[in-house]
């Protein structure tokens, strides 16, 4: 059994109750964001090695865990979150597949294999300049929706410094970064591949951006259907009950 | 009364049978692309003064006359079309508030008053590459569609020059190219700040795009609601049928 601490808490992953996962809602708790990458990334199914960048308590490493058997390693700048992620790991029995490392994507030379993984994945900070208003006043949740310690740009080098040419790099953002994170895939030749917007319902502007590249790529990307999460009643449409409920 | 040339015919511009406008199946026939470019653009409604770069017959000034009291001109470069464009203008009584101009995007600085337009809108050719299948062997057709004569950078560039700083630039294209027209605008300081994706029904990826710009904007896009345009069992969505119908 696994200890938890201060205000942890022991939920289960998803809605099929087959993974247990410790959050905290002071320190990290995973949102839909994580879930809805863990589905839309092109995971290699059967070997490989995948990373994740900003991965928090280690929440998609898991929901990988469940659709491939390749390696998972995760990356986490915030040492209580990452013993959070060690302990899930520990709590579903996933070592040593799945190892989180304590560390800063921008200086991980010397722990990380460089252009050694199959794919990237990363749900990183998406607020660009902390200001008074936004600025959460809990340290943990500042660092994990800020950029506080890497901007976009550090993420994206740091995918492409770690992918294999011909590997890919999964990422959920706001679309209102879209021309940014674009810009940027560009420059460290990341090419976009395949884009999909989530949209909270119906009639609504896109609140969510789900985005692959391919390092090295050929330019032509393609945008996949929209993905709505709920039904103009407020349920969950069919879509989104078949991602979260597993 | 204006004359008909060759295979040239005389068709409403939309359902509401308000304007007609001569097409030609060998040399220009508009498609749904103009059609929901206009819908799409934020022209200024009261004056002002738009630009139209690669105009084909005029349907996107013909279309946007109806929305706005602006001025409106029309660059064209194949002299046959540009012809066609004139003939559509006298045809519905618009001149001297539209204007035609034939002549070459790239080379118009003698002709259009740099950063003059509050509004520049584009409907370019798509392919990148004429490849022996894409190419048709129809000369107006092809210079229509492929990049022989002006590539999609050439267009941003020329859409920079004439469009007044904070004002618009709005196109439509092939989603493929996301990432080239992201890049384009970009480096020549026209912000994307909306983008709209069209798909043909449901379910499918997006076959269309629009975008609108504003020069030296704020870094901030917003991803509106999808456009569909036919239903399941192949008729026209309600939206369609309303951009359609006028």
């Amino acid at each position: 059994m696994v200890e938890l601490y201060d205000d942890e808490r022991l939920d289960y992953l998803l809605a099929d109750e087959t993974m247990k996962i410790i959050q905290s809602p002071t320190a990290f708790a995973f949102s839909l964001d994580a879930v809805l990458l863990a589905h839309f990334s092109s995971i290699p199914k059967k070997r490989g090695k995948i990373l994740d960048l900003c991965t928090g308590n280690g929440v998609i490493p898991l929901l990988l865990s469940k659709k491939t058997n390749a390696e998972i390693i995760g990356v986490e700048i915030q040492k209580r979150i990452f013993q959070m992620a060690e302990r899930n790991v520990a709590l579903n029995d996933l070592q040593p597949r799945l190892r989180m490392i304590h560390g800063d994507l921008k200086e991980m030379q010397s722990t990380l294999d460089q252009s050694a993984f199959d794919m990237v994945t990363c749900n990183p900070p998406y607020f660009k300049t902390p200001s008074a208003t936004e600025h959460n006043h809990n340290a943990y949740l500042t660092i994990a929706r800020h950029e506080v310690y890497c901007t976009l740009e550090d993420v994206v080098k740091a995918c492409k410094r770690y992918v294999r040419p011909g590997g890919k790099v999964a990422m959920v953002h706001r679309p209102g970064r879209l021309v940014d994170i674009i810009e940027k895939f560009r420059k460290y030749r990341i090419e976009p591949k395949r884009v999909q917007f989530v949209y909270p319902k119906q009639g609504k502007e896109a609140n969510m951006l789900l985005i692959e590249g391919i390092r090295d790529g050929k330019a032509d990307v393609k945008i996949l259907p929209p993905f709505y999460i709920y039904e103009q009643d407020g349920s969950y449409t069919k879509q989104a009950e078949e991602v979260i409920y597993g």
